[in-house]
């Protein structure tokens, strides 16, 4: 462009000018592939995002928070290449995160529930293994336990998935540089069942092993990371922001005990600062574990100078779990979080000029929507109010609480009234006369019917509490981008950083 | 391209060369800008198309007929341009279709159920007016009446969307080029409640009167076109398909009158050619009226010709009613239909060189999707044995069936087994001990209830019956598309047009 000024303000008056031939070709680049090769991936997935999701969660911003999202801000200012991505695994039309990860990770659709083991027992080289062979660091971070399938498709081979206590072990062996998310039962001797301490085994490999948000501003440079914050999954982030307004508000068994059942005193609640055991253990949880945010950051400025580069997978995990909840305000809230680790990962790359930055998701899940009615955006917008993810919600009431005090908490923390009818429901399942299983819904609450009631009033819809196979949003920044073609399989994006770093 | 490798291929040799400046300030430019403004727009709309249902059809067409969609190849080949629209209206985060087509074409956000009328009765010129007050031909065609919002929405105003009966006259006024749907009732005397022969106010206007898919092969090339095939809306493309064999199945009165209970003999079901009585009357409907692609066809040929250019609206209508209906068969078929008509339309822009293809939705509706599972990809798969429409299926069941008859029946159509629990349900909506409504639903079918019951088959689910506010999908081929940026709302593509052909 400058050259294009510079000709059009002097040498364009003459009619005829001189220019080097080098100059000539190279004006036949587009801009995009005068960037080259990319010498670092930023790989990052929020898990299980159905279209649905990326749009609820600028629109939510947009309309409560006043701004658009990182990720369709990098849309407007149109500094992205773009595509649908077909999520499909080999045994079927919708993946789990298993095969999902290993068609990124190992390039080859594999059967659900399977790490980067084909068919025939073929042990297909996951990406961040051949990445770490060429000298680049290599490392993942997430809200879910670090030896989920989405980390481990990058990282790992298993007829498994679910064996996170031999992938913890796994990732020691390879070494990978910084590993950071939940899953402490997999590496504390106490939790398990073999009584190994990994966090030993780590340390003895040269590891420094992080326990809290607090020691992300300690971390000792010239070793490598296991970051391991909770036991299980991270927290949702709903939750985590409304840590400040848990110590003012009182958990179902406070409201229940510390006042009678008439509405005209529940305006001391925002007021008042009982302490209540849910959330007196939930509270350190909280303050303890860092966000997605928090994690990239420090994984990125760990890596950032090694002159080989580096390979991070950015995972936003409980995007997926709150889809499987069909918890509309955890999963806008997670998906936000994720939002705010792109912000991180784009401003690096941004700087550092020699970052790829994929985002994208592994599939969707529940497809949620907004529906049509007069008071849509209203009843959307009342989401806002929503204090807490369902599973604190619900996880409150027990089978010896009331009607009333269960309308009583639902206004509390959701701020619509239930029916007589909708609170007879709902304490059924504490009483045993229902029951709801679904993935990752290890307190069997009442989840769906939860949704539905919600649904009258947020006017938010799921088609139902597991994957879907839609084709999902997939945007690429940075060096490399140019590789993108509009309609790809997941497939496709490990040749695409193979070549975009110049390795294939 | 040829110039620089005329350029690599000897003056490069020299190290200096001689070169005007004219040709230097072209070769910034990219290929998508050399191609200049657009002549003709053909703007197509798949009114109702979710996510979903764009990756569903793609998903059918390859599972079941071997080949990608038109639209998705347009996506593999790389020739377009794509962004994700922001679809809301001036009252809602989910519009209806009329507000949604007035941002389109009268570039300015209204009230939902409005056409190109804002809040203080200010009426925003529609587009297609615009393109004919410049010299250039105007015209629709639509599955559903032409007198709907879609098509409505840029040629006049109205504060009512369903002034149809006013609105056919508008058109007749403006005196649009060609204009191609159903909706007798709007047109005919006999139908009309002021009894106005509209027919014969359009002849009198110079206009060819089209009734039936043989007349478009004898269109006069020097008359404007008003083509209305049908009564209400065109029939769903599944039962279109399903002509032939209709002819040779019989109905469920023919399987109750013709034969026992035994379900050893429901072979003869397929080789029997027994005449009945609901698809008499649809069989002459189907054979009487066009597809979309049809229409779409000698729509561009009448305008092609004409030296200053055209602009042509193609709404696949029933998309939107299938969705509404939660029908997956009639919704996968009728994207499909559309499909043929995006194909037409490409293959002509191919050729022509100057025509700008809009390619997209006005809305996303019910965000149906596929679930995981075991049989995920069987379930899906089976939707090809579905011979008609749900509408035609649950037409066919009437209060005096008993419940074997309508296990057969289910069977018959879609080949999957009611349980006498779910046959009772259904029986229960024709004795009246329930009721659904819904738009579109004029009959009061069960169309939820069925829907429901075909979820556990074909793994495919839906949020709502209703309008969906997610960002939708938006394609652009040829010259203008270089214009699209990766997010847009809705009302940008007014605007777009206009810059596209040079008017603004």
């Amino acid at each position: 462009m400058d050259r294009r000024k510079f000709i059009k303000g002097s040498a364009l008056m003459t009619g005829l000018l001189s220019i080097s031939p080098m100059d000539l070709l190279a004006s036949g680049q587009t801009e995009e592939s005068k960037k080259g090769q990319a010498k670092n991936i930023i790989f990052m997935i929020s898990d299980g995002m159905s279209s649905g999701t990326l749009s609820m969660a600028n629109l939510y911003s947009r309309n409560i928070l006043g701004r658009n999202t990182c990720w369709m801000n990098l849309y407007l200012e149109n500094r992205v290449a773009r595509a649908l991505m077909d999520t499909a695994s080999a045994s079927s039309i919708v993946t789990d995160s298993a095969a999902a990860s290993s068609a990124f990770g190992g390039g080859v659709r594999v059967k659900n529930g399977v790490l980067n083991v084909g068919a025939n027992g073929e042990r297909h080289m996951p990406i961040w293994q051949k990445f770490k062979n060429k000298g680049k660091k290599a490392g993942c971070v997430t809200t879910v336990t670090i030896t989920h399938a989405t980390p481990a498709g990058f990282c790992i081979n298993s007829e498994k998935r679910n064996a996170e206590p031999e992938i913890a072990e796994m990732y020691a062996e390879i070494g990978f540089d910084v590993m950071m998310g939940g899953g402490d039962e997999f590496f504390n001797p106490e939790k398990r069942t073999d009584k190994k301490d990994l966090y030993a085994v780590y340390k003895q490999k040269g590891y420094q092993v992080l326990k809290t948000r607090a020691d992300l501003s300690n971390i000792d440079r010239n070793k490598k990371i296991l970051g391991v914050y909770n036991t299980g999954a991270l927290p949702f982030a709903v939750d985590r922001a409304g840590r400040e307004e848990l110590q003012s508000t009182p958990s179902l068994a406070d409201m229940t005990s510390a006042i009678d059942r008439n509405k005209k005193i529940l305006g001391v609640y925002n007021t008042g600062a009982l302490p209540f055991d849910v959330d007196r253990a939930g509270r350190e949880e909280l303050q303890s574990t860092p966000s997605l945010a928090d994690m990239t950051s420090a994984a990125i400025n760990h890596l950032k100078d090694h002159p080989d580069g580096f390979v991070l997978q950015v995972e936003g995990g409980k995007v997926d779990w709150a889809a499987h909840a069909n918890d509309i305000s955890a999963l806008i809230h997670d998906q936000l979080a994720f939002d705010e680790a792109v912000k991180t990962a784009v401003d690096f790359a941004e700087k550092d000029g020699n970052t790829l930055v994929v985002i994208t998701t592994d599939h969707g899940n529940a497809n949620p929507g907004t529906i049509y009615g007069a008071e849509a955006t209203a009843n959307f917008d009342s989401i806002a109010h929503y204090k807490f993810t369902n599973e604190y919600i619900l996880n409150s009431i027990h089978a010896n609480h009331n009607l009333q005090q269960i309308k009583d908490w639902i206004f509390e923390t959701n701020r619509f009234r239930l029916t007589d009818e909708e609170a007879k429901h709902l304490l059924g399942f504490y009483q045993g006369l229902e029951k709801e299983d679904g993935l990752y819904n290890y307190k069997k609450l009442p989840f769906k019917l939860y949704s539905d009631i919600q649904k009258k009033h947020n006017s938010v819809g799921w088609i139902s509490m597991d994957h879907s196979g839609d084709y999902v949003e997939l945007t690429m920044y940075g060096p490399g981008s140019n590789l993108l073609k509009p309609f790809v399989k997941n497939t496709d994006l490990h040749n695409l950083m193979l070549l975009a770093t110049g390795l294939a």
